[in-house]
């Protein structure tokens, strides 16, 4: 949208709701005017819903998730598995592996993978609290679940070098995860069936 | 999405993504995740522009248009041509048409469009103010854009009836708007040569 039609704080809204992944400049239009149109019953509670998280939402100190509570829910909740870490690359990994309901183990969230073309580094990632957290005795097995690409495999390579003095058993996902697929875009019962044939390494 | 995975605050905030048209519930996490990533330079501005819009916008009294100014700012500029009137549907029509730049017109936003079966009726659209508009001196013809659906033409029909007694010119867009098109999907320049093209009816 070059000419700009509406006032400059519609333009803005519509701005600001282009950049949401999905949303383009034309539907970045529809969902400002749909906001619009419903002002009492949605923009007013997005908005204050989105100041709250904003405020709110911290990274959890311990693993990377994201929550309110700081250490973080799943941290927090002693009824889970303390034995196992299971490694994520992003907190939107462990929302899918929690709404596939498959573990009962802790997270660790890396923020992303190795990618020296793209200069991201071990150091980028969170990975001195993975082996801290490793190095406690009460962890007796990480699994690394990574996404199944490239980058994921080579991270989790380096990752199995890092935490051999850990004296942790180390695991990864079973195939089962498709080669190139990434976990978000997975069903339940390949994630299940993946957990479930996890293989040493 | 039935298993709730995250926070209470996180989960609210998906939700109500979710309700943006163009955003399912996958790509709703997609975007709350991408907001909490971009806190300050996302999130929290999106909620204040938000807030803004929800508490400035109104309906223009006069055409329908929304704007933060009342009357908006197109019924307030006196450079634009005040003897036509462009009737459209929805908002969405008349920013469609400003982005185009085919007129210099006033406009009068309907609301909607007759649909009995739908339960819209005369008198649930912004039609005695046009009337009123179109009995004023100043005015010598209303351009009827609606859609080219058979609502959209039913009601350009309806509307030459109650505009009969005022004593202007009316005319329609003239075809070149593809049968069943809707506005806001087309191009610059069919926008144009149908304003150009436009018949007496």
């Amino acid at each position: 949208m070059s000419h700009k039609v509406a006032g400059p704080e519609i333009e803005q809204l519509i701005a600001l709701l282009a950049k949401l992944p999905g949303l383009g400049p034309r539907s970045a239009r529809r969902a400002a005017l749909h906001l619009i149109k419903k002002r009492e019953s949605l923009m007013q509670p997005l908005a204050n819903s989105m100041a709250q998280a904003a405020e709110k939402i911290t990274v959890c100190p311990s693993c990377g998730n994201i929550d309110v509570l700081s250490p973080c829910a799943i941290c927090s909740d002693e009824r889970r598995n303390q034995t196992m870490i299971i490694v994520v690359e992003e907190v939107g990994d462990l929302w899918a592996l929690e709404r596939a309901r498959v573990s009962n183990a802790l997270y660790h969230v890396l923020g992303g993978v190795l990618s020296p073309l793209d200069g991201i580094n071990p150091e980028d990632l969170n990975i001195p609290r993975l082996i801290e957290r490793a190095s406690t005795n009460s962890v007796s097995e990480v699994l690394l679940a990574l996404n199944a690409t490239i980058e994921g495999q080579s991270t989790s390579h380096y990752l199995v070098e890092q935490l051999a003095p850990c004296n942790v058993k180390i695991s990864q996902l079973a195939h089962g995860v498709p080669v190139g697929g990434e976990l978000d875009f997975l069903d339940e019962g390949t994630l299940a069936a993946a957990i479930k044939a996890r293989k040493e390494m």
